[in-house]
């Protein structure tokens, strides 16, 4: 697999981990869902991120669904989210997945940090610990990790550690940020830098149109956000818009706090693509209400577009 | 003024509070803001919320401009936010604004509250500070307030509490609570309470069909408020959506923390509601970059909804 | 009164604000306070700080307790906290408390703030409301306030507005931080600041030690503090000690979050100062447990320092 | 080993974790600093706690730490920190140390959580991650990890799970809540519980005098928590306190948040009980100026306390 570089682009998926209803690791589950995302044409996946449920694995089975992924993806690089609370921890997961063959590793900040020299500081010790021949990316989402990133502090940790190729940027509201780390590769103070926004897609409209290089971010339709990344940047705007306001209500219902995850599971299972939609305790459950609304979602999405209309989940996940 | 009861319903919009450009209040716009939100269809309107810059006006100003909408208003009912960090000022303003004919007050907890017991606790001395014969909104909002309010919680609140009336509910996620507290009604160990929602309208849709007796938020088109209340409430399910969905674009770009109010301020100008859409100090700017983007919006929303097919700027505010 | 300028130094008592039983302002008690920290030596008073239940008045209030204790002050320079949520009260309330002689305010972060730039902007706003020429404290108390200034950050607000005279120290730890700005000092990169500690002297023996011109804390023995200082400034270390040490345990058990007020008016409740020891709500009641907990640290404190041989209450308040 | 139960009392010393000068586990420190602890008294040692730095091992370290320490105590009891993201984690980690002969384990909530319900559900959620049968020890820390336990909370807690065996009290203020909890089991409402305290020990006085069973704290004179625990238990007052005010000052400078582990790691070196003061990375430093003022305090303290009079550190450490 092919490291991570600054001129990564296009459309990774943020994977969640999937689980026996026992909450065992599910290992088909993984080779089915890595297969998924190579065959709707992602170029990427990021495994074991926040909703990946990463802190619910131990140690070893971290290591295990970080290589099994890896393992599975082929030509798709295979970022793998180490964020951990101490460096030996996120040097070991590191180290592993890269021997692996993964692209690069994810780290977000520790949610204690508060001053610009904290957040800098601690990027710098992380860097030590994982080695400076690793490409990594920065996780910038304050929304749940609290942590508030300046422009001028993601551009001092950009230029202070040259293995730092990528910005997934989740800030909200973030439109304006990426307009300010564009201006400063346009005065010259910041290198080159790819930036991939999350946030469930729920700005990717416009944050292709603010200079952002692709989506990374967990949407149970990837192949929405790969057609919106690609229309916008063909310069087909009002077709990016078309089809991305279909989604939208999806979106925006899959991309509530805590709920979310178990949303983009029972779909992902609907779709035949993992064969339960269980979480690890602690979890949020989802409700037959709920069902039913994302159901009535699904089908006024299928109007516009027939990728949604799915099959009653007992055929497509027999 | 009738003053707030349990049976509140339909939609209340939270009005922004219109400053000039060197920020002096705008009692004119306040004035048109008022007719426009009666002429519309508002069932009320709720000022000097989070939205409405309340912090930023010293006491006799915040008095002054819950009186001068309470005064325009006539037959709508006028909510005022009367949250404060001490209780001498909350009661100051409750009793001016409910001396002038206010409907009612809102309050939200400070955002030091934890446990259970602080929450309760906290809302019992409100009551005893603005005394129990003026109907209350209770406000849950926990992204902007980080105080969580647990179903249970809102229930010991309302029944020790006879004089709050009002749920202003904008948890997220939030439609399971929506229907918690409707099943405490059902099993009988909540009286009747109203419940309007909040958060810009994100999930006005789906709140409505959980039980919500109807909006209390600031979009920019109250109007599109009206409709979806009303036709979920006529069970016209996919009329609401659809009508619903055309504006969620906008919905969603609106309601961008911190970010959101300029756009509000500024969708409020082109309608020519508002002279000017500044902020006190501390406040947002709105780029040109963003003023396009919504304009751009605008003009895809008044596909659907001709509504949003605004008149340039100059001629609207002329 | 003499306005504040970067040499002061000394004891600035942080004072509370006397309340009846019933939670009406005292306004004899005010007299009676300032009239005792003259008495014992007191190179200022500050009032409305956090510990002053600021927040409980209204702003009538706050300019009703400002101007009783300037007046009564004479030669003692008062400050007045002018912490708001918003810049249109924090001005009035300074402009008020100086026409009526107050030497200088104070102003602590809103605790939202996150980064560098959020701080600095935030004292610019603040320094631009209040006006140029009020000479003003800048407080930094990050477990209250929940906002870490690093040294940095101090300095650069120190140099942006010459009208910021004195820094009030109260990070934990902080001795360090002290060290650092009077590093910039010898450097030449930061120009004169006075530097008084607060944290209710729990580190003031050191803290002088390492370059602080004083105390401005609210202990309720401000004759200890005065005395430390002095002795401390005068190169006796091991007495300044031997007086803080017995001092000490009462210092530690009034320095308790929430719960030291109580005991901090409960003893100069019992020093005659104050007739009573009541908070407005919300406030903190003090157990009988814990009276005769102070009571017991008082009689230790006696031992070494007569002037703790405080007479029985009824006698005292009598 | 014997198991833990709501009998124990006295003192348990939370260790540090010895490291190298670059940072490797230093196991022949781990060995001498358990036999200190045994030596001078101690009922039993707490290991990976939060001044432990157990965030900062991997698993297979955590692991290896805990057994080193539970092998070497023999008759001690060693109780292990097993609190971490994740309960693959937590279950591991206790499995392991109870297997190897540990006490039991110790629990603390994960910073996220805010209501009584959600605090209330980890803990059980928790429990059956390690199995009912093994005893742990409930933290209760609010300054460092941001979770409000209320009396009612705490007892909810123990008596849902019987095998809670005692609670680590240091929420500060803290003194009502052992008066509360011991009043709970007054009336009749509340089993049987330990109670030790921690702060550093700086209330340690009247914690014994309210209840508590004992200390569990990391002051770098367990002789001394030893001692005011036996003499407040002998019901000898002034006794108990004229010691504990000796070390006072000193342990008030420990006490200091994020700094004190630096000041404790370099008394423990002095008194030749670890190698090295060295902690992993992000750690804090100690200066020249930190330490010369800790020397002050050892010296200050030896006057009264004469195993505070330590050797040069060069002979104590050679």
């Amino acid at each position: 697999m092919t490291k991570l570089t600054p001129s990564a682009a296009g459309t990774f998926a943020i994977a969640p981990t999937p689980f026996h209803d026992d909450g065992r690791i599910d290992e088909k589950s993984i080779d089915r869902l890595t297969d998924f995302y190579a065959e709707v044409g992602c170029d990427g996946v990021t495994v074991l991120g926040i909703l990946g449920e990463a802190p619910k694995l131990d140690a070893a089975e971290a290591e295990q669904v970080a290589i099994r992924f890896v393992k599975r993806a082929k030509n798709m690089q295979i970022i793998v989210g180490v964020s951990a609370p101490g460096f030996a921890t996120m040097r070991a997961l590191a180290l592993k997945s890269m021997d692996a063959g993964a692209a690069g590793v994810m780290i977000a900040p520790p949610p204690n940090l508060r001053t610009d020299d904290q957040i800098i500081g601690y990027f710098k010790q992380a860097v030590e610990a994982i080695g400076t021949d690793v490409p990594w990316v920065l996780q910038d989402y304050p929304l749940t990790l609290s942590v508030v990133f300046t422009p001028s502090v993601i551009r001092k940790i950009v230029m202070d550690n040259p293995s730092c190729v990528m910005l997934k940027h989740e800030d909200w509201p973030g439109l304006e940020k990426i307009s300010a780390l564009r201006g400063f590769q346009k005065d010259g103070s910041l290198r080159p830098l790819s930036i991939l926004t999350g946030n469930g897609g729920l700005f990717l409209d416009f944050e292709m149109e603010r200079g952002a290089d692709g989506a990374m971010t967990g949407y149970a339709f990837p192949e929405l956000l790969i057609d919106v990344v690609r229309l916008s940047k063909e310069g087909r705007r009002d077709a990016a818009h078309d089809l991305f306001d279909a989604h939208l209500p999806l979106i925006r219902y899959e991309q509530q706090p805590g709920a979310g995850l178990a949303v983009r599971k029972y779909v992902l299972q609907k779709r035949g693509v993992i064969a339960s939609s269980a979480q690890r305790k602690p979890g949020a459950n989802i409700t037959a209400t709920a069902k039913s609304e994302v159901d009535y979602l699904l089908a006024r999405v299928a109007r516009l577009d027939k990728r949604a209309n799915l099959q009653p989940l007992s055929s497509a996940a027999g």
